[in-house]
């Protein structure tokens, strides 16, 4: 079975989509996914999250892309990473170390998440992906 | 055969640079390289694209960093990933998703782009890779 | 024997403190770990660097999250790095391109450093590795 590994770290609506899109992608494969969401990343899934902002690094086109995303009606990277969810074998785990640091409740999160773990147990699972990318 | 795949996401001076000198060594050492330009990174690949800047997380020190490239006179990326693919097996795709996204046409993209292809499509060749990167 | 490597690029805080906690983790784990600090990451293992900064991307949400850090009294990334290092198999080493191109030489950096080889040796290291990563 083929695995995909990802450590969602960033925030930013620009590297949430590729997460969104890979774990899609990988779990209309039929690949194995697990997605590790730490720092700014698990704050993305926090159910009073704010929409994500584009990283400053790309200015104006920054801002460009987002009325793009926004013109075509591209789904969210949560309606991608739900719909992956459905489609395939794809769990979803909150960092017990950045959940801790922020004060966080597993019902602070959406409902898309699958369980707390932390980084040992992560890595672990990790060690048999064939693709493993910190994002 | 070693293989290292590499998603170029970012756009930014300083993380194009890496994505030119880990292509141009993998190259060197006789690797498969197969890089899958997306998004900012795609966006760099253009015929017409304005030179990259550095990354405004690192405020003055980046000023510093971009004067200290164009003193010693560096390759740039592009340079880079065409000496790369003089010397090696280096094959460079365009993400589908971001090329229609921005309604992109292959005439639009430097000549080193090989092919346009999906996501479900790279990982298929991403998988067997040995070291996987998302830069 | 598992093997971690990552391609400590990033100098901000946020994307330090991931390298420090992996290692660790790993580390205790029992599993070898080699990193590669280059460009802001090796920056970050210069004596005299001052504290590094949150990423811009982040707003007011940064600045909550270095505050909370300092609260909570959470170790540095050096001292995560220095910790990883007495408990296990765990080796840094300075980009050989980085180091020439700033000037650096071997005693301004921290004494965690190993060793400083070139993009080919690490790539050479690497690609036996099970978990790849660029942070």
């Amino acid at each position: 079975m083929t695995k995909l590994s990802i450590i969602m770290f960033s925030g930013t609506a620009d590297k949430l989509m590729p997460v969104g899109v890979l774990a899609s992608a990988a779990a209309g494969l039929g690949y194995d996914v697990e997605i590790f969401a730490t720092f700014w990343g698990l704050l993305a899934l926090k159910k009073d999250s704010p929409p994500p902002e584009v990283s400053k690094d790309y200015g104006p086109i920054g801002e460009m892309f987002k009325k793009v995303m926004e013109e075509k009606n591209m789904p969210s990277f949560l309606d991608m990473l739900r719909e992956a969810k459905e489609i395939g074998n794809v769990k979803i785990y909150a960092c017990a170390q950045t959940f801790d640091m922020m004060g966080l409740k597993k019902e602070d999160l959406v409902d898309i998440v699958d369980d707390v773990i932390g980084a040992m147990e992560y890595l672990e699972k990790s060690k048999e992906s064939d693709i493993t990318l910190f994002i």
